[in-house]
């Protein structure tokens, strides 16, 4: 029965789109994967607001996490990691994990990092800043335009690291532009293709960062990755056949046009957010910062979580989020990235209108 | 124009298998995924040889090494690797680069180790020693059952950690029986279905030397793929696409049965290796540790061995592999793991014997 995907990922995948995913296998290593690797690079660049050549690597968007530390970092680097939910909080681990000497500024989940509080937490000077532009646990956009540049007022040398996980391809960045240094993202969320893929964009000082760098790595290794790019293929065999769905769901998207693909996204989130509050739910981010990805949604006191969800998907087919860590059962999340139209958010709250009354009778 | 595609991997994906994994996303935490994830499980393990659960990790076999050996080991362990080829030295690499003392024994490549010369590396005793089943560099086949016997006649306690990248699934192979610890193999291998997921099985003495390893680790941590495993769902976003169609390459699997997987790749190896010595091309392995998954043909000395391998692509649709590392230009290999038929490999030798007598002419 389930048939509107509505987690904050994986996200639902066009027809065309998994039926790519599902063309002939190739050698990764041949022409035919090069033309493939080529498109996607390209096709990446104006999402990721970058010139360089983002990387391509086989593994999910924590994976990309644990990239984005070892390749940049050494043990005992000091980093402030900005935590305002789930994902943040694992970004610190991992940090943490491969021996950094973690900083954690934590935000009130819900709300935005605001760029003086950030600025705040600069001294000493760190090595490194850890940011989540779209905090998938609770719907919050950061505006890492206004943190960056609170961050590179104060110094040129920190480097700035971004988890773009559940935001790029939905959302605007501006890796070049911005001053940011690495920016991780993954295939399942909104590039409208399963999961397997991480992509990153990494700027000239992150270049410079990853020759000093010396956390232990191998698998996660940028330089083996970049130099195999520039020949049109991954040091080791990448998820081909996702691939194959990115290299068609990029040229959907480029066909679309980014800045049409960032106004749908807007469109759609605040036609949910609208909708939520007209049934008498309140929202759990800040009206500011609301995600147009990923929209968390309070659960009224006297409705149990877990049987408002079950309802949605047995009698609906709409399958959302639960929350996580202690927003279990607090909220529920709606994802609205990629694949994604008007109809299935409308869908998505004409079936919560009849659960929340069923629940209330 | 290529169409049999015969490199060690990635290997040809059945149209059903390629279909499976086209099926429409699915939430990652929920039942229908909990159902992959319980056939899989169940699936891989009469091809392990295991009792225990296989874990699912999202990543390619390289990956799937380094998950072994963070999970295993500690900086300053000491690990004897055995190496044959480029995928032994690759595994070394990765032990080294975490902080393992790696002492390698090297065996000429296109010899398989012999069990008394990997005794001997045994005073000190190490803490691990690091096999390779199936060498895909050379097609060297090793005895791992000989190997962990020879090993366990002198120590109950060296953990035995194997790449059984392009063996499992198409050779046999017995964990609990052969007392090996730890074994890693990759989908797109003799699985039948496309890149982007590793499996590993582990066993209790492996599990207790997890609990004591201190290498840094996080996104590959066995401890949370077991628990996340036990309830059918993954730490992190596992490549569905790709489960999709191991579900479904391996039921095929099942219904052929193991026993019959292994002989017709013992029927197809034989074929293929008759072929190319009455061809006059010599093998590069030596005769009793022939692979049965990949051959390693050896190129005349007045042949181009570019040329030939374009020759065969651009005439034939018969894409083989290139030698790697010193042996570039000086053998070729072929895969005959996974959705392989004996047509496939006669296809191998009519292209071979017309493009040989192309370049003798």
């Amino acid at each position: 029965m389930p048939s509107n995907l509505r987690v904050p990922g994986p996200t639902p995948v066009p027809p065309d789109v998994a039926q790519a995913g599902a063309r002939p296998m190739v050698n990764h290593r041949g022409p035919e994967f090069a033309a493939v690797m080529r498109d996607i690079i390209t096709g990446l660049k104006p999402f990721f607001g970058c010139a360089g050549d983002p990387l391509l690597l086989t593994g999910s968007g924590t994976g990309a996490q644990e990239a984005a530390i070892v390749n940049m970092l050494s043990p005992g680097d000091d980093v402030v990691a900005v935590v305002g939910g789930v994902f943040g909080a694992r970004f610190a681990d991992i940090a943490a994990a491969f021996g950094a000497s973690v900083r954690r500024v934590d935000i009130a989940w819900g709300q935005a990092a605001r760029p003086e509080v950030v600025a705040a937490a600069l001294q000493p000077l760190p090595r490194a800043v850890i940011l989540t532009h779209n905090e998938t646990s609770t719907g919050v956009t950061n505006d890492i335009a206004a943190l960056a540049a609170a961050i590179r007022a104060v110094s040129s040398e920190t480097l700035i690291i971004v988890d773009g996980v559940s935001s790029i391809g939905a959302l605007p960045f501006e890796l070049d532009h911005w001053d940011v240094d690495v920016v991780i993202t993954g295939s399942q969320k909104a590039w409208m293709s399963p999961p397997g893929l991480a992509m990153v964009a990494v700027s000239e000082r992150g270049w410079e960062a990853f020759r000093q760098a010396t956390m232990p790595r191998y698998y996660w290794d940028f330089g083996k990755a970049r130099k195999n790019g520039a020949n049109g293929t991954t040091p080791f065999t990448p998820a081909v056949g996702v691939a194959f769905a990115l290299q068609e769901a990029l040229r959907q998207m480029l066909a679309e046009g980014p800045e049409n693909v960032f106004a749908r996204h807007r469109t759609i989130g605040s036609l949910l957010r609208e909708g939520v509050q007209d049934l008498g739910l309140e929202l759990f981010a800040e009206p500011a910062a609301a995600s147009n990805t990923v929209t968390a949604v309070q659960v009224l006191d006297d409705v149990d979580a877990g049987a408002l969800l079950r309802g949605l998907r047995e009698r609906h087919g709409v399958v959302v989020g639960s929350g996580q860590d202690w927003l279990k059962g607090r909220i529920f999340r709606v994802g609205h990235m990629g694949f994604v139209r008007e109809e299935d958010v409308e869908a998505v709250l004409r079936a919560l209108r009849t659960e929340l009354a069923t629940a209330a009778a």
